[in-house]
């Protein structure tokens, strides 16, 4: 393989997800098995600008590839944001000899590098990390397997006092734009109703919906709601009008919060880290730049960056036929 | 062994907790050992009245001592603190030659069986089910063990996110009167501060601890709150409080709710139910009423139900200075 | 829908795998939606051939979706491999009015439906349930994905001691003809050799491999082999020649054996699962026999039965080679 | 609290144990919370005889509580066992300033540390740490309630494949010379029988007690066998009896073996080795020495290192009876 580069970085920026620290360290062994050098760089982009890097080597990220959040953390920054920082960010780079960088993260992190590529020319290439897959051009981000793993057994928990008590409870679980955990462990957890931002259930559909199930039998249930769902009230609201409005449950309410975002990573989570590390770092030794790695179709994919941030990851409808269909 | 009855019942009350069925299981089939009837109560004090009554032999708990909740369920009767509900189900006892009542349940369970006994000279006998560990006359409730089990990793995975991003997170356990949770849990999670309702720290000198563990170079932090800690604030109320007054921090809240209450239960839990079903049966066997099973010093003990009902279950002050120490 | 069926059968053939509890689950319940009546047949095709048959609704799978094995049972049928005990099957099936048969299962289980099919024009759809995900036309098989993650969870404990020692663990995983998860839980345990049926490394090349690794700082090691690998030695063979012919290293065995094929389905296997039911069926009801359902670029897709049967499902051999680079 | 000591060290010897690593953490931590220096010894004894010594600060531990295994690594060391080994080791301590030395480990890590006093007037003490609960004066070695939980989880795997396809499975727990852990895990597991090096059932009763359950109409089985079971045979040969004298069953074999060992380890296993640590440093500093600190009725106790040694840790016959009423 011909080598574009010699030295290359690697960052981590926006929200952990499980599978990052597998990311790194396939990032890094592969510049190991191609005999190139490979600086981490902490605190993502504000550590780009503070020349926070520390050179690894395959040994340094023994041991990691089992652990959750980021051992190179991840902060926001605001300095990064304007045309003065990222031009600290690439003096640093320029000092410390770094051809290359890639970029672990979601869309906001994309588009950084992406503004970073364009003013400065600088190769860069990112790997989606984040627990919603909320990203155009892979089936799955890093972290959303193991984050649907976490939630399912919350919600198994969840069931055995729920169906105990003849409860019906509201779980909400992580995904502000998009449905995707929603819709899945809604199916996984055998959910009454699933409530997602792409779509508005109603109300009233929703009381009725919940009014069948009891008087089919079931003596407990469960609602998983997406952070962003369009019902248009939080969760907590919602809980009062169906407590208000449906006879016979006892409503309780669970917010699942930040343990979705930890925890070691699943097997798929870490064979996909793997993967993306090397297509990551073999992409930029051939030159290629500006490219976000996927998985489409079981296969490694390069897609546009641009694309992947302005692209629109869809949930599948089928799921959504599947979930009404277990709901009988 | 003498047997002093020849049917009994069994009822689970009150909260669940990982171990009840465990327990119910060890229940059946102590009596199928001592070769008795034993009859199941669904729904707890409100079945008693009903008589919604079912015959269980060995076979009929086969596969559940692993499963949380309570396959007899449970639920709040308002019509059994009534005289008139409790003659109700003294009537239904009767009618089912049932001679004797195996209570699973907290304080408030233990309390309705002792008025029974009171009433009617019906024997007892309790069962401490309950995750908050809260009833004096045992060292461990059942579901304690499992809880504990469930909040720390659920802490590890907070922690993950939390160290990733240099956060402080609040994160509020189940503990309304007591802190045994937030204590061990507090420990187990590597807590900087953990507040409890046997203490109130303070604001101000929590801040200043929080403060001083950040000057020491912590970058993250965690705060266990029980419940009931008498800080004098909700948690979100206290988020604010410390986002206000401690810099460095960006401070985020998890409340962890009903998954506390559900999951397999632990070994402990599963040896500690399938004890105290055994000793309950054979106590009634052997004539003894108004007791309750516990486990003290390794061995199992009967404590008078009015004591353990009264009696106060007290923390280990050794553990808060262990927390003290462990956070250096 | 037209419905060319109004009543079907279900039933669970071959080794059980996580996921096949909420493939029936599945199966029932788009029945229900249909509003067609499903038949579950106890002990696969023995309960065929002796009618061992129960009705089932919506309600008689809940709570089963997240528990391993099946509630239908699996054996094995000698009388079934004879035309004597597909005869007595035939009129079983002809006195029930069951119209198409749901078969769960492995290839094996799939011939025995394709002969059904061909001797008595029987329609058969077929779901793949296994965890070794040896079969032909879908990318994954029911409960493959929770066996890797059970795997990974058990290597991960064992790396633990074997880093504490500095040992080399040889560590069995399932896969008598196919290497699928040695491959994907070598990478994701962090192993330093994988052997696989598919490829004979060569007893040499192995020591040399592990040698060369403990020269590079390496101090402890796992070496993940599928239960079928071409090394040409058992496993304990295996540790007795690398015992012999490697120094600086303690080297131990593990087999990990039935554990591999039990526990809760991963959220993953849950939706396969629920997804893989909806589509037999509802292929079943719109005329189509002799196909499997499978996950194919994350769509269900149909193949022939006898495809599925004769195909092979390769190893990926990018996974081959990452596997190499992590191990750098 | 008066000081006896300035500066301390910390190891870990014998078989690793979930807790280790939150023992020496607590060691470390109490060292500095009475501002006394603390030294980690690596590999054990042998790391003593070398000077294989690491200063250890507060923040030098953070992150480990979770951690299974040991980061100081344990190993035997033969060097030690001869008086010349033992000098050279003396002489490390003595020029490390070295003042007092605690010993995480089992029976034979005591025995080493007993001998160092007694030769050199080197003051010592034990914390028990191993998973088979075999030392005297502790009710729990650390590890032993990890290990039990991570047993019982297998065992549950297990019995999902046992009961789909009516198998009885002879599953090897750890416990060599005590059936502590199997005699645990297998009433949590809902084992027919448990055999352990305490008793001898005696091979006709096994199976006579396995034909009775058979005809009492379980259709599967559970078997936990202790590594030194006394029925005189090992488990494979086990195995082929009971397949030739026992009609009915697929007899299987699991051997759980080393991930016993590892994992995180449980809330109990971090609390009691969080007080463990204090104690043992603390006593140290109050110029106790030749003591074993222990879990003796929920508090800290010392037993002398002798009766530790040479003191038997009982099996509670409470348990026996427990677990033959359950398998009833």
């Amino acid at each position: 393989m011909p080598k574009a580069i010699k030295k290359l970085a690697v960052l981590t920026s926006g929200g952990d997800s499980p599978g990052m620290n597998a990311a790194i360290r396939s990032v890094v062994r592969t510049c190991a098995y191609h005999e190139i050098e490979c600086i981490g760089v902490h605190q993502g982009y504000q550590g780009l600008i503070e020349g926070d890097f520390k050179p690894m080597d395959a040994r340094s990220v023994r041991g990691i590839i089992n652990k959750g959040g980021t051992i190179l953390k991840s902060a926001r920054s605001k300095e990064f944001r304007t045309v003065e920082g990222r031009k600290k960010a690439f003096q640093q780079v320029i000092d410390a000899n770094i051809e290359a960088l890639v970029v672990i993260g979601g869309d906001g992190s994309f588009t950084g590098a992406l503004i970073f590529n364009q003013e400065f020319n600088f190769p860069v290439m990112g790997i989606p990390g984040t627990i919603d897959n909320d990203i155009y051009g892979t089936s799955h981000t890093l972290g959303f397997d193991t984050a649907l793993n976490t939630v399912v057994d919350a919600i198994d928990k969840i069931r055995d006092t729920a169906s105990s008590h003849n409860r019906l409870f509201f779980i909400e679980v992580m995904g502000r734009d998009v449905g995707h955990i929603a819709l899945n462990v809604g199916i996984a957890g055998g959910a009454e109703e699933i409530l997602i931002p792409e779509e508005d259930l109603g109300l009233d559909r929703l009381v009725e919906s919940l009014n069948r199930s009891r008087n089919s039998g079931k003596s407990s249930s469960i609602v998983v709601v997406a952070e962003g769902d369009k019902i248009g009230k939080n969760i907590f609201e919602l809980k009062d009008y169906v407590d208000e409005n449906l006879e016979g449950y006892d409503v309780r309410v669970s917010v699942l919060g930040h343990m979705q975002r930890g925890g070691a990573p699943s097997c798929f989570d870490r064979v996909l880290a793997s993967r993306m590390g090397v297509k990551a770092v073999e992409s930029l030794l051939e030159g290629e730049t500006n490219y976000m790695v996927g998985l489409l179709n079981n296969k490694m994919e390069l897609t546009p960056l641009d694309k992947a941030i302005k692209g629109k990851s869809k949930i599948n409808l089928e799921l959504l036929r599947v979930s009404d269909i277990m709901s009988t």
